[in-house]
Parts: structure tokens; sequence; C-alpha cells
């Protein structure tokens, strides 16, 4: 049962506990594990990768294995429906569209006295997407994360994702990846993967940066090579905060709780309304829709653990909580929802209005669905384009330009006790050299 | 002795040694006393804050004594020199400018079928700038780290420097502080420093992101506690790669070799040229400069460890090293650097001509100082407004637009199988609900 609570003293420490459900203690024991995989990797490097391959996936491979051959990925074409391939391909047009947008460029300012300044973007040279396997190979996935690195430039992109049983990939999976422009595809996951991209192996490329949703280990390998690598971000389970008033379709409230249920027994789905009846319509409309889900189990546990319905005094207080909470995802399922944007601060993804359900940003409206989580939006932002591109600061000085700051770079070295940092400019600017 | 190398076989060994310098395995060990820091603060708060500031830092204070008092702020203006306070004045004048252009701006557009899509840009809460004591506190780190906060929007920027011995700050940094417009400073250094602002003590405030360079146990704990909070970078010992023709000044060229070298016995100074004379005259030039350099023995620890003249074959050669190595630094002290700039890749600040000595960008050019090092280049940019900045997406979707992409949502749900993300929209679509 979705629980409703009402007194407002509670709220606070009953979100807090739902963001913070996954800063739990026990992660050291996994992390041990990790350290040990992204060893053996490093130094045994495709050997490593098939031993772990076949203790944690339990597919025995032989290295010329590892690549997806070009028949393979052919052969995906005839095992998705024609609904699914047209579908994959306007999510791709509308993706591209929105990350095509406002792309950071180069520029250079020129100064007085010759002085120039600027920035100078190039993407990264090597990208590697993780994608996770089993009941969570998401074509959707694929996408949100190969269609930015391919709008940054991105030169060479791989991507990374378990086999299944009988060492097979997802065709949904493989067909979004040729969509959105990716050829070169390893059957690898875990931590293993991401040790193969952050190392490189006789097989598997090294990268620079890595990105793409996982488990617990795969995000604790990420957090591991972070330095030696870049990574999107540490994700974690998903999201969803609602605010919704009087004017809400309880149905569709409850749905879309669900929609986020329904990920994993982590997944949180939280309601904050001005409305005691929508609050107890959606409780009810909630329980009417899990009697029949296929996901019942699993989407019980979320809801019981991490779902909630608070009532609220006002539209001004559900926004103050869920800046708290700074959720993943945020709906707006009110009259007026352009009026309680300004109040929101933090939230990876906001969704306008009654037609506007997670779903379509999930898959296709264009934005990146790789968003923060665990209360990360307070300081991260989605998935982007800027995630494989990088920038040099340029900056040349004249020799008028350097005589008419050398003093005051003098004062700054002196005090810094840097004496080679002021002769450096004390030199060039001496007549007799 | 700076060593010269003429072997181009063995170039690329000696510049993955010099890149690597730190990514050592003994981390560990200091990983597991950071640990421990991290936990007594968060346990504990400011009792744990304090016990540590005694510890490592030998100052033993009271709670109260944690918070730099406005008597002391006005204090440190006596304490520095009227060309200080100058320097450090236009070096804020000159760092705001640069860092107010191009600062990103919320947008919306507006597509067919009143479809809304957009990003909407938010400042941090509040921002922890961490400044390191002792000899490397230097204002310059200060202005560095406050003004892209300061210039982002940041409602409540907060400083941390360790005390020095009688609990002193350095006055240079206390006013170049206030010239940023950071008012609240802690006397706290160290891995207690980073735990106190990732997760609040009675005294100092919990903060969002963590900027700032530290020793190593700073940045192990900035790399712990990614993920609760955002981080700039794990910063490593700085480095200088020089790509110099045959028309430069050996003098300028070895000045700036040392100018990083003098920083840190880990530092590394590196010069690729083409001309084997300029060689010969800088390794002679920098001898002579050590010879009465006030910080000799570890400049010249640097020097021999991590220092390098490599002579190359062309100024392409040069450039493929350098993005190689994908420096912190790089100077281009060639006839020509426009020309030479299209082939860079990675380089976290580029130096144009003989006149721009890094010094230049270091103290007041305008571009931050705190940049990519150790390769990181390769896949991240300079510390800047951004990393203090994050964006919602922002998705509208009219009942027309929704049901126009219905049928594709209900694809790639059905696919994923998430029962009810499909739902959502089908619910939505239906005329009789």
């Amino acid at each position: 049962m979705l629980r409703i609570i009402t007194q407002q003293a509670d709220v606070r420490a009953e979100l807090l506990r739902i963001c913070d459900r996954t800063h739990d203690e026990q992660v050291l024991h996994k992390e041990a594990t990790v350290r040990e995989v992204l060893q053996a990797v490093k130094r045994q490097g495709d050997k490593a990768v098939l031993h772990y391959t076949s203790e944690f996936d339990n597919q025995t491979l032989k290295p010329e294995e590892l690549r997806v051959t070009g028949s393979e990925l052919d052969a995906a074409y005839q095992q998705v429906s024609k609904e699914l391939l047209q579908a994959i391909q306007l999510a791709v047009r509308q993706i591209e569209a929105f990350h095509r947008q406002r792309v950071p460029k180069s520029w250079v300012h020129f100064g007085d006295d010759d002085v120039v300044l600027g920035k100078r973007y190039t993407p990264v040279d090597r990208a590697g997407l993780y994608v996770p396997g089993g009941r969570a190979a998401y074509p959707s996935t694929v996408l949100m994360n190969a269609i930015p690195a391919k709008v940054a430039g991105v030169p060479h992109i791989v991507m990374v994702t378990p086999p299944g049983a009988g060492k097979a990939i997802n065709p949904a999976v493989l067909v979004a990846a040729q969509e959105a422009g990716v050829q070169e595809i390893y059957r690898v996951g875990g931590a293993q993967a991401i040790a193969a991209l952050a190392y490189g192996t006789e097989t598997i490329p090294q990268v620079n940066v890595i990105t793409g949703p996982g488990n617990i280990y795969v995000t604790l390998a990420k957090k591991l090579v972070y330095g030696i690598v870049g990574i999107d971000s540490l994700a974690g389970p998903s999201e969803v905060l609602i605010i919704a008033d009087e004017t809400a379709n309880p149905v569709h409230v409850a749905t879309d709780l669900l929609a986020q249920a329904e990920h994993d027994p982590m997944a949180a789905a939280i309601l904050l309304t001005t409305d005691t009846a929508l609050a107890k319509n959606v409780q009810v409309a909630v329980e009417r829709q899990l009697v029949d889900h296929p996901r019942r189990i699993d989407t019980e546990k979320a809801i019981a653990h991490y779902g909630l319905i608070v009532v609220v005094e006002s539209l001004e207080a559900a926004a103050e909580f869920s800046n708290e909470f700074a959720p993943e995802h945020l709906e707006l399922e009110v009259k007026d929802p352009w009026a309680v944007l300004p109040n929101i601060r933090h939230a990876g993804a906001i969704f306008l209005g009654y037609s506007t359900p997670e779903a379509v940003g999930d898959y296709l409206a264009g934005p990146n669905h790789t968003l923060p989580t665990s209360g990360a939006a307070r300081y991260a932002s989605a998935l982007g384009v800027e995630t494989f591109l990088k920038h040099s600061s340029i900056i040349q000085y004249s020799q008028t330009a350097l005589q008419k700051v050398a003093g005051a770079i003098d004062a700054l070295a002196t005090a810094e006790g840097l004496p080679s940092h002021a002769d450096s400019v004390r030199r060039r600017i001496q007549q007799e050299e």
C-alpha cells in the first residue's frame, strides 16, 4: 500500500530516508571485489575479461568472440518488428535534434593590446558506452548514450554489454546501436567491462570517457577508475517526484508512479499534492493497477519501501520539499505548471502539464534520460554532448600587454614565493635580452 | 641536469612514465586513513574536526574559533602591501571578465504541436572552496575558485583552509577571499575539511560542490565524497609542456620550465623542440638559473625526475607527442603558434607565442588556472562557471503531440518490458478517460 503522510513534521525525515536509500555502508565489501577485477583486467587483459565473464555471466567466450560480428549486427534487424525499428528511428531523430541545439562552440575574444583569450572545444578521442544486460537491456539506453557522443564528434565510439544466454545480445540493443551510429560492440559487462574500457585490453580499446548506467558493481568500478578516465555520473536507482493539485487525473498520476516503481525494487515514487481527495484516489488507483501488473512483486516492493504520498499545504511547500529531495524526474501535474517552475531549483528533468508523462522523455522527446539520481541533481545535470567535449583555454599576450601587467604578476608571484614565475615575466620585458 | 632525448623510440615511454607519475598503488593505505576521518566527521561533527586539526595541523582550536572573525578579515588588509592588493584587484577584474563570457543561459524551444523543450540553468545552493595552507597558500587559488562560483550566482560560498602556526591564516588569502566576495571562512584543512563540507557539522555548513586543490589526503577525500557532493576534479601535481622551434629564446623557455618545477618535487616540465641547439641552450640555462634558485632542492628534484627535453623531427610530431601527454599547460613558443594550434587536441590551457609565459595565465589573464592534470585533459576542462551550475531538462507535450508519438512509445516500452510506461501514454490518449 502506498502510504499517505499528512504530518508535515514527518515529511523531511521520510524524504531524506528515500533520497539516501543507496548511501549504505555495505558497499565496502563489494568494492574489494571490484578492485580485484580492475587489477586483474589491468594486468592480464582479455584473459581476465574472459575469466570474469565466465564467472559472473556464465558465458564462456574465446577472445575472438568478444566483438559482436557484422553478421550478428545485420541479423539483429530481422529480429525486431517494423514498429520497433520505426520507433527507434523516430527516437534517434528527435534525440539528435535536441542534442544538436546549443552545442558549445570554440571562441576567441580579441582584447586591447592584441590580447587574445578564448576557449577551444574538442571531442574526446574515444568514448565507451556501458549498456546493462538482462532485464535492463534497453535500446533507449543505447540511444541516450551514443547520440550525444556522436553529436560531440567523438571519432571512436565503442559499446560494451554483457552476453546473455547463448552469448547473445538483445537484438533491439544491437539495432539501436547501429541506428545511433555505433558499430563496435563487445559482449562484456560488469566491473570487467569498465576495467577493459579504462585500461584497454588486447581486444577492447582504452577509452577516455565511460558513460552509461549499471548495477552496483559497474557503478563502483566507474567511481574507482574516475581520474584515469572521465565518467558521466554514478547512477543510482531511478526516481520520480510528482507535484499535483486537485486538477490532476489520479489514474494518470498513479500510472506514472508505477512507471517508476516497475524499474527496480529500489526505485522511488513520490507524490506531493495539495489535495487530500487526490491523495486517496491515487492510492486506490495504484492498488488497482498493481493487481495484474506483470512486474507486480518488484513493483510492489518499490511502492512499499520507497513510495510515498504527502499532502502538502501549498504548491510552494511542495516545490520546497522537491528542492530538498532534488529528484531525477519531476512531474508538474498542476493547472499552471509554468507558475510552479520558478520555484524549482534542483531536478534532473521537469515534465510540465497533464500530457507529459515521464515516458515521453524516457524515450523520444529529445532531452537525455540519463539524469542525476539520489539527490545529485543538487549539483549535476543530464548526460549531454558536453560529457564528450572538453575545452582548452586559449591565451596570447603581446609584449605591450605583458609590460602592463608585469608589476602585478611580480607582486603576486613574490607573495606566493615563486621566483621563477616572476622571472618568466621580468626577463621577457627587459630590453637588453 | 635536465635530460635531452633524441631517440624517438624512447619518447613515448618517457612521456607515459611522467604522465602516470601519480597513479601509484600506495594510495590504498592512505585511503584507509581518509575513510576513518570521513566517518568520524560524519558521526561526530565539530568534535572530530577539532581532533584531527590538533592531530594533523598541530593547532588546538575551540569550536567558536573555527570561523575566521570579521576583525581578522579586516586586519588582513593591514598586512598586505598596497602593490599586492592592487595586483589582486586587477586579477579579480580580469578573471571575472573572462568568466562572465559565454555563461550558459536557460532556453526553451517551441516546436510543432505546442511541444516545449529546453534547459533551465540554476546555480548550486552552496559551494565549498578548499585552499591549501602552508607554502601552497596562494591568493590566486582563492580567486580562481571563488570568482566562477560568484559569477554562477551561488548564493552561499564558504571557504576552508588549514590554520598555520598560532591558528593564523595567510593574510593574502584572506584579502583575496574578500576581494572575490567570500566572507565565510573556516580554519580547517585536510580530509577533515572535505568531510565537514560534504556532511556538514554544527559549525560548518554542508555544501553541494567542493572545489580546489590539495594534497593527496584532500584529493582522496574528494574522490570518496564524490557522489554525495560534486567536485571539480582530482588535482595532481602541476605540469608544463613547451613546444619550441629555433626562434624561441632559450633563457625564457628555461625560466618557464623552472616556473613549473618550483611548485613541487612532483611537478613535470617538458620541452619538445625541433632545434638541437635550443635543446642544449635550454639545458645550460636551466642549470644556470638553478644555482641560486631560492627553492633549489625541490626544484632540482622535479627537473631531475620529471624534467625532459625531447628533440623532435617536426612541429607535427611535437603536437602528436603533446596530445599523447595531454598536458595541463601547453606553451607554443614557435614562429607561428596559430599554425600549430589546429593539431592540438588535448591540453588544459594553451599559451601562444613568445610573450605569453604561463605565469600570465596563472595569475591574471582571466582564464582559470585550475586545470586538468596527469592526462585528464584528454576528457576534462578547466574549472569554470559550469562547475557551479547545473540544468534541468524542460519537457512539455500537448495532447496532440502525445497522440502522435503514442505508438512509438508503446513499441519501445513493450520492447523494454515496462508496461506502466506504455500505460502512462495509452491512458492519456484514450478519449473515454
